[in-house]
């Protein structure tokens, strides 16, 4: 079995989510956005997808080059290869990378007729979800204020959530951030909800070492469940100092670069009591593998970041496991439950006890509707 | 996919090794030995197998009871039922989970028609291979003298190997240990094949510490190329204190017990230059590539320890690769090319250039000699 072609196929949907200056998620107008399919094709006619490819000139330069001809059961080579042309093409990142290896993955467990996390070795078919929130917002009725995060965390427990995070308010809103409305809003959300949730806060990032502390001295007295991100993570000393200090687990590294390198560093010199890492975060399946396989040589929680089914099947075979998939992003406005217009059905279905089951499906389980991308593909 | 059932077949084969009073193996006369195969069967009829069955009371207390009714593509909670089984139970063995563990993964290969590197994510199918003796005897024209060392690692040049690594003596030798005799065999190897062969070292276990830096020294003038496990390996503050002198790279932990977790300490302490462990060290497959996975995260060079087909799948599928294959042990009076009478052909054929090449048949590959087991069966 040998890759002999991979391409990629670029198709318009209605979105009713739109970024802010800063790159944040809101919702907003209905306008049309594009999503784009990776699709790896071998010899033999078997076919491997992920949504979300890599960009065109990279694919074609770098990519095919790569690995056109390479046996896709060859994934550990195919990987490095990759990783290492990392270092000549900076355009290369991690999230293609990611993308190239799901889509392998996908490729791989179609074709032995089994669900990627049983190739992985499984350990669980299904995950209890967070309800995981959009930043905050200045829109009436959202996530305006901390009684509006209260209302809303509360909306998620009667859904089924059994956790719920809090993304709070960051530029560009001209007031943030600020410690004090972030305390708010967790107060908030606790007084909401009760006591019989878990409740995480990932905040501003770059705030400085006294204002994490200072925030994360008021989690602990909220009992809150984890501290993700308060600060710059290439700073490693700087979490190292937060993690000695506070009770409550510190979560990272999260968006810090270096794939398992990075979170190895992390574990050895104790910066966080969580580890995390998803597979956009640390270049796909493959290394996100070693990632947890890392924390539970070192009996460390390792909590993956992001939804979708690479993270899904990740953590449907982690022996040391996440507590949590992540989903989301929600907001009071949007619905979420609501099938993307490419998909048949959601990859992250959760049951109305709060677990997200993985799909039986061979490889990653992608229900795919191809009569809509075809009536809407643009290349 | 359920396992049903699990179950051992001892045999007899006539034997040309022996013990010692302390364990280690030495060319003897013929005699009657016996081996056991542990088959595992699922109720699809799909049938994985290993040599070197746990013991029987093991198997049918602990093992059949925690495994029986468990889908064999969960590897990873079967193995962690049976690691945290071991804390009530110190008779199941890192080495009895192996075979368990190994015999699995035989199971899933053979039923998904894949060998088991590519299950594991490919990166070569073929492995250097060093020479590794027997420990050091008093038997003429054996491993009795420095010269006859050297004289053997000659042979095992012209042979093909690309690098050799004694054993050197031990009790209950009268005379051993003893530092000077070490040295002196290393140096007859050394002037024996020349500047252009990889040596190693594994000597007493229990040396002392002066005594260790001492041969280490010796080892940095002949230029070897690692030196392993001098000392008692429970004690981690011997090796930090060693390692952090010796220019030549420390191996280890090999021996001492605690699986992925004590590499990991290894690794985060600097206790060894290059990590170490295999299949029947730290309790099969699906460990074995954590500790893998480990040192890929750390920069560290991982060397398997021990041969058989386990170990094989594993190098064959590490992007952090171990460089050697560990082929033995041998003696100049033994014949290692001859094949085991339970087996049609050898598990780690090597070629003229001392490549081992792995096998391309489903599961662990191994070719087993059903008429000579059924004619030989004691139990």
């Amino acid at each position: 079995m040998k890759i002999v072609d991979m391409h990629v196929r670029t198709f318009t949907y209605p979105s009713r989510i739109v970024r802010d200056t800063e790159g944040h998620t809101h919702p907003g107008p209905e306008h049309e956005a594009t999503q784009s399919l990776l699709t790896v094709v071998t010899d033999d006619g078997a076919t491997g997808y992920c949504f979300g490819a890599p960009n065109p000139a990279v694919l074609e330069n770098v990519i095919k080059p790569a690995i056109i001809g390479e046996d896709p059961m060859y994934r550990e080579r195919i990987w490095k290869t990759l990783h290492h042309w990392q270092r000549m093409s900076r355009d290369l990142t991690d999230r293609a990378l990611a993308a190239v290896d799901m889509a392998i993955w996908d490729l791989v467990g179609q074709s032995l007729g089994q669900p990627v996390y049983k190739l992985l070795g499984a350990t669980r078919d299904k995950v209890p979800a967070y309800a995981s929130t959009m930043c905050g917002d200045e829109v009436p009725g959202g996530l305006s204020t901390p009684e509006e995060y209260g209302a809303f965390a509360l909306q998620c427990k009667e859904r089924g959530y059994p956790a719920f995070k809090l993304h709070t308010w960051m530029p560009p809103i001209a007031w943030a951030p600020d410690p004090t409305m972030d305390i708010a809003a967790c107060a908030a959300v606790r007084e909401a909800v009760g006591d019989d949730m878990d409740l995480m806060l990932d905040c501003y990032h770059f705030y400085s070492r006294a204002d994490a502390l200072h925030i994360g001295r008021a989690l602990e007295e909220l009992g809150y469940y984890w501290f993700e991100e308060p600060m710059d993570e290439f700073s490693t000393s700087s979490y190292i100092w937060l993690a000695d200090q506070l009770d409550i687990p510190v979560v990272g590294p999260e968006t810090a670069d270096g794939k398992m390198y990075t979170r190895a560093e992390w574990l050895a010199r104790g910066a966080s009591d969580i580890s995390r890492g998803g597979v956009s975060d640390v270049g796909g399946i493959t290394p996100l593998m070693k990632v947890v396989h890392l924390c539970e040589a070192f009996n460390v929680q390792m909590e993956v970041h992001g939804g979708g089914p690479g993270n899904l099947h990740a953590l449907c075979a982690m022996n040391y496991p996440g507590k949590y998939y992540e989903r989301g992003l929600l907001h009071p406005h949007l619905d979420y439950e609501e099938v993307e217009p490419w998909l048949n059905s959601k990859t992250d279905p959760m049951d109305n006890a709060g677990n997200v089951h993985v799909s039986q499906a061979p490889g990653l389980g992608w229900d795919i509707n191809w009569d809509y991308i075809d009536a809407h593909t643009v290349s």
